[in-house]
């Protein structure tokens, strides 16, 4: 179980990449490990590092592993993510991709091979550092697949699926890694193989949550579940929980444990890793005097759920008054102020990492009651409306949260397509399944996904 | 009458300012000067220098310092231009006008009074330079005024123009010129005074072709003769010319002519220079064994234009083969080699360069016969179309190209709007004003602006 933070640069956000300075790094970091944090997800920008298709630039490759080394001498171990892409409401998309020169970024050949070139270059720069934890593609890259990004789009959970695959693929060959799936050339686990146990450095794929949430999303949980070495969600309340349940109400103080939950239901492995890649106290819905608590509660939550990877806090320095445009939460979403002070989510945070983190927490035994998410109709047959019913207020979402306040603890989620699968389901630890009521009380949000989404 | 290139680094391109490299751009500007130019063009990246709307780099702008003052020292003059923005099909636009946070980037208060700071401190970087020769607004900006740049646009003339007009008294602001135009807040020249004589360093605004042929631009002809020091004119004989009238033919080289003639009619002063600011050959549609020969006509045509203050070439060197995506031609657009080699064409610049360059060559007198444009209709009534008509194959330019075949020089061009300023017309040096003739022949082209224009 480990305990790490996201890292907001703190002089000149992500742009400090164009005037990369060791020292500010090493401040940061420094900070950051006396949060008692064990590591640091780092983004570089992909305009900065592959300007043209053709063109990787090894200076910048150079900065990421100077970084990476930077933090080691800290302690702290550094998953990198590659395709920045979007980071705090900003979206950074190089030419090549732009305007007289756009073109469908999941499914172009051209384009799908050279970002591949970029994630291994990126992989293979940083694969021989012991501190590396892992490469994620990128940060929640599944905003690409809809406005206000700019079309062409995918437009099936298919080409989603390939692209994933390539990506990880590309990921692992950078690390050296070889293993079934990538010399398949689909990047996909084979169904009902024994896949290999996870390696580390771990490949992951990062989704916001409408991959869970929104029926409309390309990318959906398959993708989550199905790609990399572990299932990663991003927990939000601004999404819509806070609003319907109150920010320090259970549906959101429990929303991160509630998507850890409901994103492994469709892993395909019993064991397969479930990382909390990215959760914080926005002060858009989130009092700041409740914060800590908030911060508390959401970690203690999430450590109920079982073969939890990883909790990385989002972030670790507010962004500076200096810049301008951030949405109004970004300027106070740190643990440590810009300036590096620490403010009391941080002094909370790092009480609970002390207090839980390596290897001081059990791991959990998995909850045996699993809520069925009707996935299919009754009768097998294809349903439509299975994320609606997953979004809070959804059906499914408020008879989890029913189920989790009665127990004190949150129930699995198992697929109404696979009650069928004994072995699943026993590997799962899951000795009942319980329909969500009829008379659950469910509530219509229109999620929102507003420029506030880090 | 100044004779220049436009700086094509031949190391990364333009991305070449994520890696600065002195010695690369010495060994450019060394190869440049060796071609008898007296100045350079050159074009910073706009999302490198200013990423976030209220970060304006420090050290960028130092970047682009040394390379004014690398270029003084092989005897160049230097133009920067601010606002790129789009180059040679690729398109520069900061995060913060993008996706989340579109706005117009004309418009705007926010962006506009910020997008006034970066070309203040742009200019202000590099005012003290004596080898200085001017700061552009930035390279053709009205591209951003249409699809497929995202909108929203500009919607009016009265809009461009306050932009302009904010950009210009930015820019004189940074180079510590004080105007009457720039006090007034609008940037705009009051018609009908008499505005002081351009100043060294020249401050310009650059359109492409679509402001004088493309009626529904919202930039247009006004713009250019309006704002600034000098009528910037860009010619590129891919806009249709060459399709119908052949490299060769009369429309194709003294395409940069008639443009600059066309462009002048605009002009309130009949002293406002008039400055041929990028004029290739584009081999897509002129055979490089053309090319040499297409090069001499162009320059030779463009020096008969009264009040020409300079000829600035595009490009100094090829694209290297090792970048993707761009247009074909730009891969052979160079007077040199992406290795620093002299190409046919930079040996006939040479030559028109030390024939003509550097007050060897005589001011023209101005052509006294103009042709009419139609700008409005024979009653003074509104009328549209007028762009349509100018355009290449339009009755207007049809009719110019006639008359200066049958001369050998290219009329000059009256508005049917100022026929009547009688000191205006005798202060150009007009004596006879002929209508296009009633049996122009005229061919309508859809003016290409495709995915290949520098």
């Amino acid at each position: 179980m480990r305990f790490g933070v996201n890292h907001t640069p703190s002089n000149g956000w992500f742009h400090s990449w164009l005037d990369f300075s060791p020292s500010d790094t090493a401040r940061d970091l420094e900070a950051i490990a006396g949060l008692g944090a064990d590591h640091v997800r780092i983004f570089p920008l992909w305009p900065v590092v592959q300007p043209n298709r053709t063109l990787i630039r090894p200076a910048a490759l150079q900065d990421i592993a100077t970084v990476v080394d930077i933090a080691g001498s800290f302690g702290l171990d550094v998953n990198v993510d590659a395709l920045q892409g979007h980071l705090s409401s900003f979206d950074f998309v190089p030419s090549w991709l732009d305007s007289w020169h756009r073109r469908n970024m999941f499914t172009d050949p051209d384009v799908v091979a050279s970002t591949a070139d970029y994630v291994r270059a990126l992989a293979d720069a940083v694969a021989d550092r012991p501190n590396l934890l892992g490469v994620t593609i990128g940060n929640e890259v599944n905003q690409f697949a809809h406005a206000p990004h700019p079309a062409p789009f995918p437009t099936t959970a298919a080409q989603g699926h390939a692209w994933a695959g390539a990506m990880v693929d590309a990921a692992r060959a950078g690390l050296g890694s070889s293993t079934g799936a990538a010399a398949s050339g689909t990047g996909r686990e084979a169904r009902g193989t024994s896949a290999p146990p996870p390696r580390r450095p771990l490949v992951t794929l990062a989704q916001y949550d409408a991959a869970w949430y929104d029926d409309a999303q390309p990318f959906g949980p398959e993708h989550a579940a199905e790609h990399g070495d572990a299932t990663v969600t991003h927990s939000w309340v601004f999404n819509g929980a806070a609003r319907l349940h109150g920010a320090m109400g259970a549906g959101s103080v429990r929303h991160g444990e509630y998507l850890l939950q409901l994103a492994a239901a469709w892993n395909e492995r019993a064991d397969r890793p479930n990382w909390l890649q990215e959760v914080g106290a926005p002060t858009n819905v989130v009092d700041v005097a409740d914060a800590p608590d908030f911060t508390e509660q959401t970690i203690r939550h999430a450590l109920d759920v079982q073969h939890l990877a990883g909790i990385t806090w989002w972030c670790s320095h507010d962004v500076s008054r200096s810049l301008a445009d951030f949405p109004e939460l970004e300027y106070d979403l740190g643990l440590l102020t810009n300036d590096g002070r620490v403010k009391p989510t941080g002094e909370r945070f790092r009480e609970m990492a002390l207090a839980f983190g390596d290897g001081r927490s059990e791991a959990p035994t998995p909850p045996s009651t699993a809520l069925v998410l009707d996935d299919v109709a009754p009768d097998g047959a294809p349903r439509s409306g299975t994320r609606a019913d997953s979004a809070p207020g959804g059906r499914f979402a408020a008879a989890w949260l029913s189920l989790a306040e009665q127990d004190g603890r949150g129930p699995q989620v198992v697929l109404r397509s696979r009650l069928g699968d004994t072995a699943l389901l026993a590997a799962r630890g899951i000795r009942t399944c319980v329909d969500v009521p009829a008379d659950t009380t469910t509530t219509t949000l229109s999620v929102a996904h507003p420029a506030t989404m880090p």
